[in-house]
């Protein structure tokens, strides 16, 4: 009895997991945790359309969702002003991230990321044998210019950006990305992630030209429409590179009610823009926060905020820990120098003031 | 702007849809349609426990879902007497196959399965670059012994056998399976697809120790339970193989609510109970309508009959268009001798009635 004759590719892959999930740490704890502010989640949560919606879809659960994602797909294209065949919905960016680098990348292949930056970018990369190239953060900013230099350097075919930045918060003009797509070298694409892109600026997203073949833009309804759970993503790019992805997708992988959720949620423009507005306010709140106890929150685009706790990593991972021990889930960068910050997800003031409270008595426990 | 440089395994591929949706096909007739009768699906619905667990979690859908599907996982294990190390959860049993064949197969590995089996099965095979072998179906039956053999010809490292069948609704005893373990050739796994199996009779599921590395089985709660459209199923397997979908796998790729609906639809026996009993009265209709025109219902163990129409796979598409133009969404086996036959999902007596009401119509215009 041999048993599976697994591929080389997987069995040179660890058995990693990219983020250890808070359930699975409140089950270790034995305590749940009082204020769930680590996953850049949006508690402010979906539109109650939107939970209408996938409480109706609920009894309909017996169907099977639309593999075209029809409705979702063409209400998307109104949307962006793009057609429909621009458009490619997926079981989150997660998801759709990991069809891109099936469809690109096979051993050896060349990848480029931002040393620290999405994990689960470069774990994929890895399950399909890539190879990955890192260039470092320049200040606290994802560095485009040098991205595509090394990208040039290594041959890669697919270079990935995330703008507003995960895990900093970070972010630049969308029209100094679209001025920057020149220097893309022949043969690679940019994957321009945009996930926390509707919580950012006016002219944060990248007017680029759909028909560009160059750049993929991935979009979710995790972040700024609050349903992570839900697992709806979108990439937006050219038809014939979309056409692509209905290669090797998994035609029936959407989940019904969540095709539903998402065309509510889309539809509530008025819930989006409350949302914005109770993000900023959170932000200001995690930043004063920061500021009552000496520490600096770097400005953010996003739900969360990198909060720079003034040392080293071992410094932020001990104010982590005391945080996590004291029932308040949040996470941290991973790689130096980033990872001198802790990262808070936005929230509602009840659990802002659960960190505040936790926050001090770490702080003065550390001395 | 030379773009995407697609692998040369993904520029080979088609971009193959596994099935056209009924949506897609009622947006292209311009009506919707009277009976859903062809998708397999359970018409008769979840657990109204289940329906009220994922109504209950959408206003918690912005929360991400825990990765390790941990409440489902330990309640699937208690339920089949394994341990938790035993089971995988995905995105219902396509997502998982996708996962088993990238597991396993790389470009030229030999595959083997049955000619007009599971098409979805196939499209991951070819996704990943793997050689299908096919046998023909004995009678109306996978034909186990001959997979085997097959597979030992052409030293395939994975072989795909379900039961109960789709398209045919035909089963074997789980007991006759475990006899023939033993012809399983060195380095080649069994998936053995037991997708309708809560829909069988007793004996139908095949005991397999589950520490047989030989061995993977699937199941989902897309038929007994009535969730096609939720997308949760669930491996079966020797702790070390299923250990391994770890390292490719969607760690935050399921939906929360769908997690909780799954959950409380394993823990209400009662309506599975109820469920069994309403397919096994609707295959006793659909029996009885075919033979009022003189056409001969197969024997089934799922919630779908085929019915042998007596001609051959072009008289049987014109009954199927026929029933498709009057209102009632059926699809029929792709491969000869298997497509004389249409294929019925089990249903309440309306929709029967609908479908009964059509096909006489179909069966009188045809002459």
């Amino acid at each position: 009895m041999t048993g599976p004759r697994f591929t080389k590719l997987a069995q040179s892959l660890p058995a990693t997991v990219p983020f250890v999930g808070p359930e699975a740490q409140e089950r270790n704890m034995g305590r749940a945790f009082d204020a769930r502010l680590g996953a850049n989640e949006n508690i402010f949560g979906p539109s109650p359309k939107a939970i209408a919606a996938m409480q109706s879809a609920a009894s309909d659960i017996w169907m099977y969702g639309d593999p075209e994602s029809h409705d979702l797909r063409h209400a998307l294209a109104d949307f962006h002003a793009v057609a429909p065949e621009n458009i490619v919905v997926g079981e989150g960016i997660d998801g759709l991230l990991g069809y891109l680098v099936r469809l690109l990348i096979e051993t050896g292949d060349s990848v480029v990321t931002s040393l620290g930056a999405y994990p689960t970018f470069n774990y994929h990369v890895a399950g399909f044998g890539g190879a990955l190239h890192t260039v470092p953060y320049h200040g606290d900013s994802e560095d485009l210019p040098a991205l595509l230099s090394k990208a040039a350097e290594v041959d890669a075919k697919l270079v990935y950006f995330a703008n507003p930045d995960n895990p900093m918060g970070s972010w630049c003009k969308g029209a100094d990305i679209v001025a920057q797509l020149d220097a893309i070298p022949e043969g690679c694409v940019l994957v321009l992630d945009e996930a926390y892109v509707e919580l950012a600026p006016e002219g944060t997203a990248a007017p680029v030209s759909i028909d560009d073949p160059r750049v993929i833009r991935m979009r979710t309804f995790s972040k700024g429409y609050g349903m992570a759970g839900a697992r709806v993503g979108y990439a937006l790019g050219q038809a014939d590179f979309i056409r692509a992805f209905e290669k090797i997708r998994n035609h029936f992988g959407m989940n019904r009610a969540a095709q539903a959720g998402a065309l509510a949620a889309l539809q509530d423009a008025n819930w989006l823009q409350e949302t914005r507005a109770k993000v900023a306010a959170a932000r200001d709140t995690i930043t004063d926060i920061a500021a009552k106890y000496g520490l600096t929150a770097l400005h953010s685009a996003t739900n969360f905020v990198a909060i720079d706790c003034g040392r080293d990593g071992a410094y932020a991972k001990a104010i982590l820990d005391g945080l996590v021990a004291r029932g308040v889930f949040v996470r941290m960068p991973f790689v130096a120098p980033q990872n001198r910050c802790i990262r808070i997800s936005c929230g509602p003031e009840h659990e802002l003031a659960l960190f505040d409270a936790a926050l001090e008595e770490v702080l003065a426990e550390l001395g």
